[in-house]
């Protein structure tokens, strides 16, 4: 036996050993490729004529806009059998109960996208409103990664609400890929969301965001301790966050019975684990810094001379 | 009416509804594709034969340069005028003066190419010089995120310099996306300037480094407060970082008037809001650390059984 | 002459003038998207059944295992020898000594995955049991950012134990693009790793991780200077987590003699410089907020009037 064949044998007995069934006689899995173009059509669908490589003219709109909520119809409903045929509870399900329960759960998405709309539609206001560096609202829509960020969150939550399986997950997971911003399909969030820079912002499943919230790179919304691991699954472990709230890079704010309070600004890298009272101001207390004259280390007189 | 048809109806309904008015009926927008395919074209003329699919040759170089530095220019233009058509003060001048406009322009960014090589030669030799763990020039220009990173903003802010709208933050948005490194195409970046890893820095549109500068992942180079929103648009309102400094690992300079001396070393997570003299060492002082013996979870025994 | 053939001579001439040898008649280099599409077919091999458009049959399951395993052996041999010629060593290398290497190391490498198969499968249970918002291995293994960055992690490790250059540390900035996660293919990871969220983590070359560790986005794993730069080649410079240990996010754990004992949990934001002992909790000690009562900034009552 060749060292090849070896290798091919011992990988396939290791299918059968681990504590992780591999996928094998089991009914397909949904397509990552396919849920990231359902993404893409409802980008165009909220956004309309910005990812598009023509005008896009009035005359035409609904024949544009029937095509592509066709297009999303028809993949989602096909993504959430095979989503449902992997899960747990839905690999029961006779076929023509997982069929017609895609197909209630795929209209009822569709029947949320003018409420994304209305939503992202304050979202872009918000972040232009409050950010200097936007040229535009052109600018936001096409280039900001938290507007993206938002906009599969808030797709995420509809699916989310609707019970639907994986799908939600994946979808924040290609956000989080491409903008660093890890968003759980299960979060609340309210109108004039502005997320500024992005990178890093985790915000837990069981997070509850008010209205004109504007939260910037490094914030965490989690929870206080996952010891429990499994044991947690429906609690409440993340922060509510009320109206008006701002909260600057790198705070973190932990735990699911503290809730900030209206109009309350979270200063820089501050670490809070309990609540806050409306209107404050929240500044980490003389964080005392060192200052010590510094000896020259040898490899700066090299690269000053460069 | 059916379902489908009642919600398309209502999505449509929402195009004139919003705030952000829909790109309907206005020019094409510029393509994210077309824009990235250009930086592609950029990254092999300033880093030639790391990313052919095979030897490059002398004999040939000067079709090899001309070709690549004819695309851009045929495709940069073209991508100007959208940008520019879709633009407040642009889309009111006549066709004409658009295409020539961007004609002129084009040509300017084009000239100014050998600086940006001549900028990233030192960037290359800073990354090599500064970092342990890179193992050969090839090694950072092929898969060091900073480079990348550093090669996008110095292009952008060429762009950015001339005044084009748009390209050059969907440039530095798509760096962003595939390294998490957030550069403004407005900061103004000295020679030998060295990013480590990478992930999470914010360097904000008013920013001035030097030379020499060293910085580490989740360093923000930020503003204060942009509370005033877009009343801010203009004013200084990043630090200005002088040669020679290091910027350690999560921290955080902040504000306009915030002057980083010569020399000075700032350590991991400090945050400073003020200026800092030349050749400092500046730390944070005393975080008390709290040890506690620790009680074992439950989870702790099943999982050392494993 | 063109304003354009002056660019283009002047481009060509900075080849020329720069410390970092332009690639020109040189062996071509190893391509980028070649490696990543080994990376694709591995994680068809470790996780299979979950990236393919079909249902994975019990009675083929050896052709598609033989077809990937041969697909990886063919395209990584060949991408190793361009390594090799790239490399300082292996350039004076006869080219048929070349391809025994490429050859012999290629196959030692596939003799590692059921070993890889085998850890994996340890990091998605971890994952699962610590995790509440993760509804089942699937989705873990779907969309979870920490156990791709991981996969590619211990895929890189095995090259670079073998020696391989270049393409190990190719491969884990790829991963470190779409996930936020920088692992060094050096770093020596045990069983049962579980991050969660993951973006910013930074793993350095000379770290050791026991079993049974999980982590939280933003940590750092690094040198505590790297001020002497290539200088430290080699020497341990990162520290070294025992079995068991929890480390909350944007907690900094530097050095390279520093040692965290068995069964710790550090906490968040902790920076930690030297060693610390068996299962201890290590909090920041009274990191004192300040509250101060917020005057109303004037945006606040235009925002709520929306």
């Amino acid at each position: 036996m060749s060292d090849i064949s070896k290798t091919v044998k011992e990988i396939i007995a290791r299918y059968d050993s681990g504590n992780v069934p591999a996928n094998i006689d089991k009914p397909r899995q949904p397509s990552k490729a396919a849920i990231i173009d359902i993404l893409d059509c409802l980008q165009k669908l909220v956004f309309p004529g910005y990812f598009e490589p023509k005008k896009l003219s009035r005359e035409y709109i609904e024949y544009y806009v029937g095509d592509l909520v066709e297009n999303v119809k028809y993949n989602l409903e096909k993504q959430m059998i095979y989503a449902i045929r992997c899960c747990k509870d839905g690999s029961k399900l006779d076929e023509e109960v997982k069929a017609k329960i895609a197909a209630e759960k795929t209209e009822a998405f569709l029947a949320t996208i003018p409420k994304i709309q209305e939503l992202l539609d304050t979202d872009v206001q918000a972040t232009f409103d409050g950010d200097p560096a936007a040229a535009s609202y052109d600018e936001i829509i096409y280039s900001y990664p938290g507007i993206y960020a938002i906009m599969v969150a808030r797709i995420a939550h509809e699916l989310y609400v609707l019970d639907v399986p994986l799908i939600p997950r994946i979808m924040t997971e290609h956000a989080h890929s491409l903008t660093g911003i890890d968003i759980n399909p299960g979060a609340q969030i309210g109108k004039y969301f502005c997320i500024d820079h992005g990178t890093g912002i985790v915000i837990g499943e069981t997070t509850v965001i008010g209205n004109h919230v504007k939260m910037y790179q490094g914030v965490t919304l989690g929870g206080i301790s996952t010891a429990a691991g499994q044991q947690l699954k429906g609690k409440k472990r993340h922060p509510t966050i009320m109206d008006n709230v701002t909260i600057y890079s790198g705070a973190s704010i932990l735990g699911g019975d503290t809730v900030i309070g209206e109009g309350t600004v979270i200063g820089g890298n501050v670490f809070v684990t309990s609540s806050v009272d409306d209107n404050q101001r929240v500044t980490i207390k003389n964080q005392e810094l060192r200052f010590t004259a510094r000896r020259k280390a040898s490899g700066d007189d090299k690269r000053k001379n460069n």
